[in-house]
C-alpha cells in the first residue's frame, strides 16, 4: 500500500543513512527540522526532475487520473447520492457530461478512460496547446475550452461529474470552482477534486477519507480523497518501483555522492543534506538558508 | 448529370420499347397513362426489390446523405445566414451540433461524414436497434434519441444543423418537426431536408432548387433541393451505374421475359406491361386495374 | 427505480385491467392464479418479442452488461477484498484481464466498456459465428475461445475479473464454472454473475443485493446482485420507457384487441387474457391449460 | 467578422495608446509611419512568440486549414467548375484524391477533415520528421512524400483537391506548382492556396474574394481567397480571443512595462514603441533603424 | 498438419463406420465409389451448413485470407521475384496497392491485415451490399469497386499485389484475370490465387506448393499453394476442431441416426449413406442417383 | 539494393573527393587509414545529426522495424521451424504474443505493424516516458514493461516472437536476452535481433545472411540479418535518398565548405576532412587525433 511515511519510522533513522520518498517538506516543518537535525539525506520523489518532467510524479498522476473517472462513474450511481445514470449512457439515452479541469498528466488519463466508458468529455486548461495536443490524440472527439472563469461556469453547469485535475507545482491550487458555481450545478452531480493534496480546486471541498470518500453539499455530491492511488495499492506500487528503483540501484550501487554528481535529475531530488537545507523552495517556506548542494559535496 | 426523365424522351418511345430508370408512377398520372396507351414496358428503379432492399435507391441516398453533412456545414457561413461557426469546431471552440432525423441509409451516412469532420451528432430514429447498430459502429461516438416528439423537439432546439432523413418507403413523409419547433430553433441554424420528395418532414420547408438552394423563415436557413446526387454527377452515375448495369445485362442479354423470371427483383421493378399495371401501388394510386406480371408472362 | 412489481400493488387490480411490466410468470406460481382469478390482461415485458429480438429486454440487458464491467473495476480495489489493480494499469504495468462468458448484449456490452477504460478483454460463446462480429466489431482486439469447459477453465484461470454474461431464453442457466475452478482462481480475482437471476453459472455463486453486494469464498470477490439496472434509475427508465412507450400509446389509443391483432410482436407478450393462460411455456410451467390468444379474440 | 484593421480606424489613435491587432508591418510602410509618429505602442499578433510557436496565428491557421477541405469538397461539385464528384466517393465509387503541400498547423488541419470526409488524402514537406508524426496520428491513413518538384508535380497530376498550405514564417511563399504542373492537371481538378497571404505558392494563382470566390484556368478551378476564417466568424472569433486574452488582462491589469517585462512572448510581439522600431523584421524591411525594446524599458 | 484424407487411410474403413472430414466428393469419382461400396456414412466438412452459412469451411477461409496478405507481402520482397517494396511503405515511400477480388470471408480478411499492415486496399466484389458493410467496418478506409472486367482490368493495372479471393460455393472460379490483364501489370507485381482449389481466377495460373510455391509469368509472382491453413498447423487445428467438436460430440453421444435428426445442419453434411449418395449435388456430378437422407433415416 | 559500400570501390577515389554513405568508422580502422591517406572528405550517413536526431539512419529504422514483424510471422510458420500459428490469430484462436526490446524508431514500428496484424504487443523500454508516448499512440492496446532483468525474462517465457531493437547510438548493444532465457522460451518461438550491427542483444545469436537467414538453438528460431532493409530495395532507396538528397544538392550547389558552414547537422556528419579525423568518437576508437572540423575550415 503507498502509504505516507509516518513519524514513526523516521524517528529510527540515523544520521547519514539516506531517505528517500515523497516528503513534500514544504509543508511540513517539523519534519523538516528532523532531518536537518539528525543530518539525514533526504531526497524528495517530488523534487526528482528531468527537464522539467517529473518522473516520480507522473506515474501516480496516470493512476490518479484512471481512478477519478472510474470513481466518479461510481458516484453517479444513486446510492451514492448520484443522479442514477451511466457515465455512457445507452442506445437512445445520451451520456453523461464529464468535465476536466486540467489537460496535463492527471487531466489527460482521466479523460481518456472518461472516452473510453463513452462519456461526452470536455477539458478546460489555460494553455491552448495543450487542448490542442489532446484533441488530436483522441481524433477530435473532446471538447476544449481555454480555461477561464467563464468558460468554467458554463460547462461547471451542464456536467454530471467535474474532475479536477488542477496542479500548480509546487504551489497551492487556485480556486476555480466558486461556491456559487456549485450552487448552479445539476442535483446529483458529482465533483472529484484531484488537486486536494494541493488545497483543492473547488470552494467547497474538504479532505475526505477511503472511509468515508463524500460528502453532499448543495446538492452535489464531493469527493477528495487526497491518496487515491492508495486504492489500487498492487498497480501503484508497480508504477512507482519502475521510476524509483534505477535511482535506488545507482544509490546503492555507486554511493550517494557518485550518483548525485552524475545525474541531475537526482540531484535535484535532494532536500536536506548533512544538516543543510539544499532544495531552495524547502529553505524559503520555512525561512531557512539554502546551501547549493554542489557545495557540500 | 443524373436528370429526371423528361416528357419529350418519353413521347418518343414506341409499343414493345423498355424503360429503365426512375418513375415514381404513384405520382405521376399523366406519364403512368402514356406509359399504358403505347404500351411500354416500364421498370422503375425504385421499385427493385431484394428482400426489403432497394439496390437502385440505396446509391443515391448514400451520396444524399454524405451530400447533406457537406451543404450543411457550408451553410453555417455567416454570408449563407448560418451562425458563422465551422462544423468541427477547433481547440477551444466547440464543434457544431448536427441532428439527424432517420437512421437509415440517408442518416447514417450523414452521421458519419458529420463525424469525420468532428461534429457532436445526434441521431433520431423510432427503431431503437437501428440506432443500436449505428452507435456500435461509430464506437458510441453517436447520442441516440427515440424519435418521439418530445425528443425530437429537444434535440432541434440545441441543434446548429438539422438533417431530415426520415424516407418512408412509397408514402408521404410525416411532418416530424412542426413550425413551433422551427421558431425555437437557434436563429443562424441550418435545416437540410432530404425528403423533399416524399414532401419533406418539416413544416416550414418548401423545395428549392439547385440554383436558388436556400429561404430563411424564423430566422432559420431552409434548404431542400430535391435532386442533391446531382450535383456530383460523376459519382453519381457511376454509383448508380453500378447498380443497374447487370439488369440492363440480362435485360439485353437473355430478353425482357427470360430476365424477368429468373431475377425476382427486377420484376419487382416493372411498373406496366403491354398496357397493364403490374405494381400494385401504382394500381391503387390512380385506381386503375392491377395485373399480377405472372399472368402476363 | 426499476423495481419488480410488488404484490400490494397487483391486489388493487380489477378485472379487465391491462398490467403491462416484467412479469416472469413461469417462476411466479401465486401471482399466476391471481392473474388468472381476477381475469387481468397481462402482458410481459420479457415475451414481447420481433424475430426473436426482445426489445423490452435488449436495454436492460445493455446496462447490466456496462455496469457488471464498471461494477468490477470497482471491486478489484484492494478495500472491497480485490487485488488492488487498476483495470486498465498503466504505463510499465499491464492492464487486468477481464474474461467474460456470453457474446449477447450483455456480454458484447461489457467487452465495450472493459476495452474502452484499458483491460485485456477474453469472450467466450459457444457460437463461433457471435463472436466473429464482435471480434469484427472490435477491430480484432477481443481474444475470442469457444465456450468449452477446457476454455473456460484456462481462461478463468488468468482472469482478474469473470463477467458471466450467460442468458439461455427462458431457461436456467447451465453451471459453467464449477467450484474446482473458482478454487484456482487467483486471490483477490472477481466474479460478477450477469445470469444471477435465472439461477447463475457460477457454482458458488448466490444472490447479494444492493446493500450487502458481495461475498468472498475460496478467496475470491463473489457480486451477484439480480436487478443491476436499479442502481441507474435514470439511464434505467428511459431507456425502458423508450421501449415501452410505442405499445402503451397503441394499447391507450387502439385499445387491446386492435393493438394486439396488428402488432404480433405485442401479442407475443400477452400471458394471461380472460382467465386464461395465452402463453405456452407459462402454461407448461404450471401445468395448466394453454389457450391461443387468437382463439379469443 | 476578423477583419484586418482598416485605415480609418488608425488616424482616430493617439499617442502612447497600444495597439494590439495583426499588424504585418513589414508589408505596411505607411501603416509602420503613422505608427511611428503617432507613438503608438504596436502590437502584433503575428510575431507574439514562445519557443518558435506563434500562439496567436495558430488558431486561425487550424481553422483556415480545417475550412480549405471544406471548401474544396464544394468547389468539385459541378455547378462550380469542378469535376462532379464526391470528395469521399461512396461504395464502388473511389474517393477523392487530395494533395496536401505542407505538414504544419493549415496541412494537418486540412488532412484532418480530409479523411475525416473519407478521401485519400496526400501530403508533402520539406521535413521527414513533420511527415512521420502526421503518419503516427493518421494511423498510417495519410500517403506522405518528402517535398521536391518530382514528387510535387506527380502527386498534383493525379489530385482532384490540391491545397496549399506551405507558409514560409514571415516571408513570400516559394512558388512550388508551376504553369506548366496546373496545364497537365485533370479538368475540372481544384486549387485552393491557403498561402496567398504571402504571395501564393501557385504560379496560375492570383487572390480572390468572399464575393467572387474561383476563376479557372487550364480547366482548374482557383480559390485563394485572402482570409479564410472570416466566413465563420463566431468560431474565428473566439478562437482568436482564447489567444489574445490573457495577454490583454496582461496588460490592462499590470500596464504595458511590467506586463512585457514578465512575458518574453508578449515582448516578442512589439514592433513599435515610442517612435522607435523595436522589431528587427520590420526595421530592416523599411530600412529604418532598430533599437531594442530593452533600452526603452 | 491439416493434411487432406489420403486413399491409404481410407481403405482401412469398414462399413458402418462414420468418415467426418473435408471430403470435396464431386471431384473425387474413385472416392465416391470407395464409399458406396462400403456403405460407409460420409460426412463432408465443405457441406454442414446452417442457413446458407458454412461453419467447417469459414475458420479455414479466414486463416486463408489473414494469411494471403502475409504472403503477399513477403513474395514482394526482391529475392522472391517481387518488386522490392515494403507493404506499408514508410514516410516519404507510399503503401502498396493491394487489390482484393472478392469480399467474402476470404477477402474481407485478406482486407483486415492488408490495412493493418498500412497498404492501400481495394476490394471488387459482384454484390455492392457486401461492399458497403466492408466499407463501413473499416470506418471507409477501403476503395471498392464493383466486380466487373473494366474495373478488374483497371485495378489490377495498379496493383502490387492481387489477392483472388472469389470462391463460388460448389463450382468452379470463373476465370476473372485474363492473360491480356497479367501481361499488363506491373513487373514483379504479385498474384496470389486462393481460389487455386476450385480452378483459381486468372488465366495464367496453375497450383503450387508449399515447397516450391512461386512461379513468374510475365515479370509477374504467380501463388497458387492450393492449403495455405496447412503452414500454420496449430491454428488451422484449433480454429477447426472450434468448429467440428460439437458435431463429434453429438455424433458419439446420440448415434448418427438421433444427431442428424436433430440438427439439419449435420444433415446436410451427409454426402453418402448405406451405400447410397444423399447429396443431391455429389449424385449429380458423378451420374449417380440421389437418395433424400429422410427417406433412408 | 542498398549494399554497404566494397574497398575495392573505396581504392577508386582520390585526394579531395567526397564520399558521402553509411560509413561506422569506429568499428572499421583500415578504411579510416584510407580514408586519412587519401585525404577524403569523407561524410558517415550515420553521424549526420539535428538535435539528437539522426535523419540518415530513421528512415531505414523505420524499415526494419516494420520487416522484423513481417519476417516474425513468416518464421512463426512451421515450415522455418515456428510454431505453425498465425500471428494474428482467428476466432476462436489467440493472437500470438509479440514482445518488442526498445520503443525507439525500430520498436515503435516493430509495435504499429504487430498490432495491425492483430497480434497482442509488449514493449520494453528503460525510459518509462517512451512507453508512455507509445501508449497513447497506440491508443493503450500496448502492453508496456520497464526494461529490467525481471520483466525481460517474464516477457521471453511467454512470447511467440521476441524483437530486439534496441539501439545503443554508437555504441556496443548490451546482452540484454541471455542463454538461460532463451532457454525459457518456447519450443518454436522466434526471435528477430535488429541490432546484431551492433552485436546484438541475444546472448544466443549471431549474424545470419539474405541467403541462410535462421538458425535453431535450444528450440528457439534466431534471425539476424544485418540488412534487413535489403530485401525491399526500391522502398529503401526512395526512403533513404529522401534524407540523403538535399544534402548532395547542398554538396553539390554550394560546394563543400559553404554547405558545411551554413548547415551544422551536415557539418556533424564529417568523419575525416584533408587527412584529419574531425570526428571525436572515430578519433577515440582509433587513438588518433582528433581535430575540430571549424579548425580547417
Amino acid at each position: 500500500k503507498v502509504k505516507e511515511p509516518q513519524e514513526t519510522e523516521f524517528v529510527m533513522m540515523r544520521e547519514g543513512q539516506i531517505l528517500f520518498t515523497y516528503l513534500h517538506l514544504a509543508a511540513e516543518p517539523r519534519l523538516t527540522n528532523f532531518l536537518l537535525e539528525r543530518k539525514i539525506t533526504a531526497i524528495g520523489y517530488e523534487t526528482v526532475q528531468i527537464n522539467g518532467y517529473l518522473p516520480l510524479l507522473t506515474p501516480m498522476s496516470e493512476i490518479a487520473g484512471r481512478m477519478a473517472t472510474q470513481i466518479g462513474a461510481r458516484l453517479m450511481e444513486k446510492k451514492y447520492g448520484g443522479r442514477g445514470i451511466l457515465i455512457g449512457g445507452v442506445t437512445g439515452v445520451p451520456a453523461a457530461e464529464v468535465v476536466i479541469l486540467g489537460a496535463g498528466t492527471v487531466g489527460s488519463n482521466a479523460a481518456r478512460v472518461a472516452l473510453g466508458m463513452g462519456a461526452h468529455v470536455t477539458v478546460l486548461d489555460r494553455v491552448p496547446q495543450r487542448l490542442r495536443e489532446l484533441s488530436h490524440l483522441s481524433q477530435g472527439q473532446i471538447t476544449t475550452f481555454v480555461s477561464r472563469p467563464y468558460n468554467i461556469e458554463k460547462a461547471v453547469k451542464y456536467a454530471d461529474l467535474v474532475i479536477s485535475a488542477v496542479l500548480v507545482p509546487g504551489g497551492k491550487t487556485p480556486c476555480l470552482i466558486t461556491e456559487e458555481m456549485v450552487k448552479k450545478m445539476k442535483p446529483g452531480s458529482v465533483i472529484i477534486d484531484v488537486s486536494i493534496d494541493q488545497g483543492g480546486a473547488v470552494e467547497t471541498i474538504r479532505a475526505t477519507s477511503h472511509s468515508n470518500p463524500t460528502f453532499i453539499k448543495h446538492g452535489v455530491v464531493h469527493y477528495a480523497v487526497p491518496n487515491i492511488p492508495g486504492a489500487v495499492p498492487r498497480t501503484s506500487t508497480v508504477a512507482l518501483t519502475n521510476g524509483t528503483l534505477p535511482y535506488i540501484q545507482d544509490l546503492a550501487g555507486k554511493g550517494f555522492k557518485k550518483a548525485v554528481l552524475e545525474d541531475p535529475a537526482l540531484a535535484k531530488g535532494v532536500n536536506t543534506y548533512r544538516g543543510a537545507v539544499v532544495n531552495e523552495a524547502v529553505a524559503m517556506a520555512h525561512a531557512l538558508q539554502f546551501t547549493p548542494l554542489e557545495k557540500l559535496l
